[in-house]
């Protein structure tokens, strides 16, 4: 149950919500995905109602995958979004219970 | 036993199975691999039946490496698949017992 | 409690304060936001009266991120500062009081 | 006795044994070394009598540098070689004996 | 006391000694400093007597940025050098003795 996956559209926001089960979330990689035009397209998250952060901006034929390396296990909503014309994929993985004490 | 590799062709899934044995997979590397064309070559994963996710994306002479860092140990089957021309190399390795509490 | 961010502003430094709450900061990624120019701007940050570092240096559409791997858990301020004409996304995340010995 | 470098050539493989004293080997970075072609280099692995792996592609003053993050720690030979006309220079680290139950 | 950081000049190394006190050094990221020409700049290093490998090659306007990932604990020196007409700044953080044993 490590990996994580979803595709962020642009105009609908993508909520996580923390979960005991799967634990503290783990953002690895950021990934263009369609839309057609050439125009760049910004991954921004915010927590909770703090101000939006950008995490990464990807750029058609030039720039379309991004690392990220971010953690995530906030009791607050953390929301995602798109700031451009194409979707963005991103993907992680569950730390599980295996981390932090539990067995394997 | 750490290293792992595949080579993932257009049209012919590559599909990882958990075992116990070599334990959680870590997918390090994506590498641009054999193929004529010069247009770009998406790598993508799906995790039982959900929906493929990017995970990324490379673009003959200008973007032929992505580092990844995503982790595997589920029991549904993972699903690698590339959308384009190219092949496309995997490299990582497992965790294997050293990390969950075993000797080494 | 995990995820930091800040949007470091050009003539603005951004300072950060060590907080035995949060425990040692992981700064992870920087963006290129805002600004009109086509030149580059740098990131930069000293530690006390130290000397500054360049962390990264991004590039209006050709270099917009640059993964960081950066660890700070200093007494010391630390001082975060943008040298061009744009704002710097910083996205990070604190270790926090399960990794030295709290419970999870 | 951490850092681990080397410099493979053209033609040349190089070949990496596991040692216990030294333990897992983490290979963190390959660079483009000399050579007076425009051409990409690519860096490939393969383990035992395993087909070999690309592990990444470098390209001449556009793309010189490939984080890498791979581990190994085999019985069988590994075995490092170079598709292209220059010399790829290898950077890493063991982790020796602190990493898995040794005092410091 | 985690951030490390220092400017490495052209035709001038910068030699990092290992200290009890600070513990392993990791090396984590090289940024291209100042310096007016166009041609690239290469970062090596070379531990006591060994051959310098190259560690990373900075393009202006290019490639200003490599992430490394790297790890220093050696008794001999470690001698930083830049080839090429730029400075290269170098940021990382000391692993200290929170990590081997030590209290938090």
């Amino acid at each position: 149950m490590a990996f994580w996956g979803v595709e962020v559209k642009p105009g609908k926001s993508y909520i996580h919500h923390y979960n005991d089960d799967q634990g503290r979330l783990h953002l690895s990689q950021a990934t263009l995905g369609t839309g057609s035009s050439a125009k760049k397209s910004i991954l921004q998250c915010s927590v909770g109602d703090k101000q939006p952060i950008y995490l990464c901006s990807l750029l058609p034929e030039k720039v379309e995958n991004c690392p990220l390396n971010l953690e995530f296990d906030e009791d607050e909503e953390v929301t995602f979004s798109v700031i451009g014309p194409h979707t963005i994929h991103l993907s992680g993985f569950f730390f599980g219970e295996n981390e932090d004490g539990g067995e394997s």
